[in-house]
């Protein structure tokens, strides 16, 4: 079954001004969409970032896989490695850790890891979960990602999420997202405001959703003295408190003196820091992301061997699309260690989409896996063509959180650190 | 795709004198063959150990079974561990270490799992190879696996293998083993001896065969002191000294002393002991084996894991029949981590099998993968019926290295640690 073209494809979709401790979201968000065709006309999905320095690594990687077969992933790894060779991309947002040559191939490999088991699935008549040994759950529950945001652009009308600036405000919002889509815990990206003001939020979702576990991402924006005072003023509030300060070194000193787990996307984000993860013990739960984890069965194997050292397993998300969230649906689906509510973006996306309605729904704040061959979604033609077409006039490249900040005011920095 | 039917046929089949430092293998070899049959009629194919108290756990899992998809594997996982509950299965020979619950499990489930592998590589038309990510080599080396051996059973007539029981003896079985499969590299089973002489053994075959890599296993017989004495001797000589002395500490203390790595399937032999395996560095090389670390699924996962934290990966083999070869090929050929020959029992089996002729063959002592769809090898019934009706007249029901090499010398218990 041998790949005859693979089709990229980058997108762009209105996204609101989400604040976080690198700026704010800009008007667009960037996605690529990669179709894998096959000598058998089989057509498989994948979806990853659409920055610019990485859709061309990506472009030049699907021009190198035609001829390669579709079950021979370890092989089109190495093409891809062979393709990517020595650059290295990072993210300007910084907001998923440090980049390195590994995690650039993983990056990259992992669009076309998804496209390809989404077509084993096809081939076989059997949903992507099946190919990762099978459901543990029915449904994978996620978490309501709330932000701290703006009532909209500046110059453009309110958005219907309206603003969120303080406690009242992000209850108001959790109130929405959890009306609309069921969730039953809460993830509130911080790091934002000065780290009292969000335990105070934080504190307000308690009284408000007194039975919902909590989480608190500030995305590294304190110093470890913050994050110890912090940590322990939330002893009993928080499921875990995800990246409060940069660094494995940092997240240690941390983990050593707050009563609850911290999490991570930023300081253990590619198999070069586990050794240092599992020796210094920085986190209690690791978010995996098959997107830069080397794809699915990839983030299987790190599940496993999270497991063994008695690291447990959660999901993080960056601004995605329907492929991506069956995707995550399916892995999180067939690993029994991720045993933590995912996170989604999904809410922001507000229902634009690649992928036509009707398979993927939230049903109490977890969506039903869907039960269709591969990832069990399907391409829109006309939503991708209208999205394509948004990419083209949008005029972002890159997201840069930061600098969209910085038209607004220039004074402005990433937080790292900072509090 | 739905398990209709799980068989169970333990089997006994012909096996030379081989001393090892829990005694000799007795006349008997025991295996269980496992066949898995779906409502659509297709049937996979499984093995695992003969041991009665196993068996008798492969059994009660397999009568568990039917009515669950040969793609929930865990949901299969779970239903063995039901099944096993609090039992512990334990080797009565030790050699491949301490026993668990959750090694229980991992071997019992193993089984089934492979069978299921077969199925879902059958029924997409892909060898299982393919399931595992695809073959990163076409063909899997293996090593000429030599034991000092008597000429044949105590009052039997001499076997085609003839003595070793001395240097020259181990030097004409390599060339033997070496004339008939072609392998590229040499272990020797050790444990038998005073470690000098093993070591002069091993001095021998340098000398007989200058480029090949070679190995010693004493299978944990010696001290912490001669284990580091004798592996400075064999500086520069050896490609990793296997299981010199019982448990990790004892490993790590001679892994610091010594100059080549340390290899192991008798201290690191579940996921519980490898917190310890990768803290205290007791080896540099795990001798991965899917019959007790829960499969191939389950032996990639642990792979990775070992791959990360700097752990090189061979195989490890007990007696075995064509289907295991054919399992632990395709395994090997899909694991780019497992970098040195794996270990098998083939010559010692000596023609003998379940499978059908044809699918497995060596060529410069590697096995060329097989194609076919699945494992691609098939049963042949008529020598089932053979082996099975050999099992029950055999009179063996637990593998008894040492209780037969008493029955020849009552002064003889294991050598764990002895010299
Ligand atoms: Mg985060
Ligand atoms: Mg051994």
């Amino acid at each position: 079954m041998l790949i005859r073209e693979v089709r990229v494809t980058p997108v762009a979709f209105r996204d609101p001004p989400l604040l976080n401790a690198a700026g704010v979201h800009q008007p667009w968000a960037l996605r690529t969409i990669v179709e894998v065709v096959t000598d058998e006309g089989i057509t498989g999905l994948g979806e990853t970032y659409g920055d610019l320095a990485h859709l061309e690594q990506v472009r030049a990687a699907a021009a190198r896989l035609p001829g390669l077969d579709v079950y021979a992933l370890h092989r089109i790894y190495r093409r891809v490695a062979d393709v990517v060779g020595a650059n290295i991309v990072t993210d300007m947002h910084g907001l998923t850790g440090s980049s390195s040559r590994v995690k650039t191939v993983d990056r990259v490999f992992a669009a076309f890891e998804v496209a390809c088991l989404d077509i084993q699935g096809k081939a076989a008549g059997r949903p992507v979960a099946d190919l990762l040994g099978g459901k543990v759950r029915d449904a994978v529950p996620y978490s309501a990602y709330l932000f701290y945001k703006w009532a909209g652009h500046p110059g453009k009308p309110e958005d219907r999420f309206g603003p969120a600036l303080d406690p009242d405000g992000i209850v108001a919002q959790a109130r929405l997202l959890i009306g609309e889509y069921g969730f039953r815990s809460i993830k509130l990206k911080g790091g934002v405001f000065p780290p009292e003001q969000e335990a105070e939020a934080i504190q307000a979702l308690r009284d408000a959703f007194p039975g919902l576990p909590l989480r608190l991402d500030p995305n590294a924006a304190w110093t470890v003295e913050t994050s110890i005072r912090v940590g322990r003023a939330l002893d009993g509030v928080l499921e875990y408190l995800e990246d409060p300060t940069p660094g494995i070194d940092g997240m240690a000193r941390v983990a050593a003196e707050v009563p609850m787990p911290l999490a991570t996307n930023m300081c253990v984000v590619t198999p070069e820091h586990l050794p240092a993860a599992v020796e210094r013990r920085p986190i209690g739960v690791l978010l995996i992301d098959h997107h830069y984890w080397g794809g699915l069965v990839r983030s299987a194997h790190i599940a496993t061997l999270c497991a063994t050292f008695g690291i447990e397993l959660s999901m993080h998300s960056n601004s995605h699309l329907g492929i991506s969230l069956a995707a995550m649906t399916h892995l999180a689906a067939a690993t029994p260690a991720i045993t933590h509510a995912c996170d989604t973006h999904t809410p922001w996306q507000d229902g634009q989409d690649v992928v036509a309605p009707g398979a993927l729904r939230f049903v109490d704040g977890a969506v039903p896996v869907p039960d269709g061959p591969g990832l069990g979604v399907e391409l829109d033609r006309d939503a991708l063509a209208v999205m394509h077409e948004q990419y083209e006039r949008c005029g972002i490249r890159t997201r840069d959180d930061e600098g969209y900040m910085r038209s607004f005011d220039p004074s402005f920095s990433t937080r790292r650190g900072f509090w």
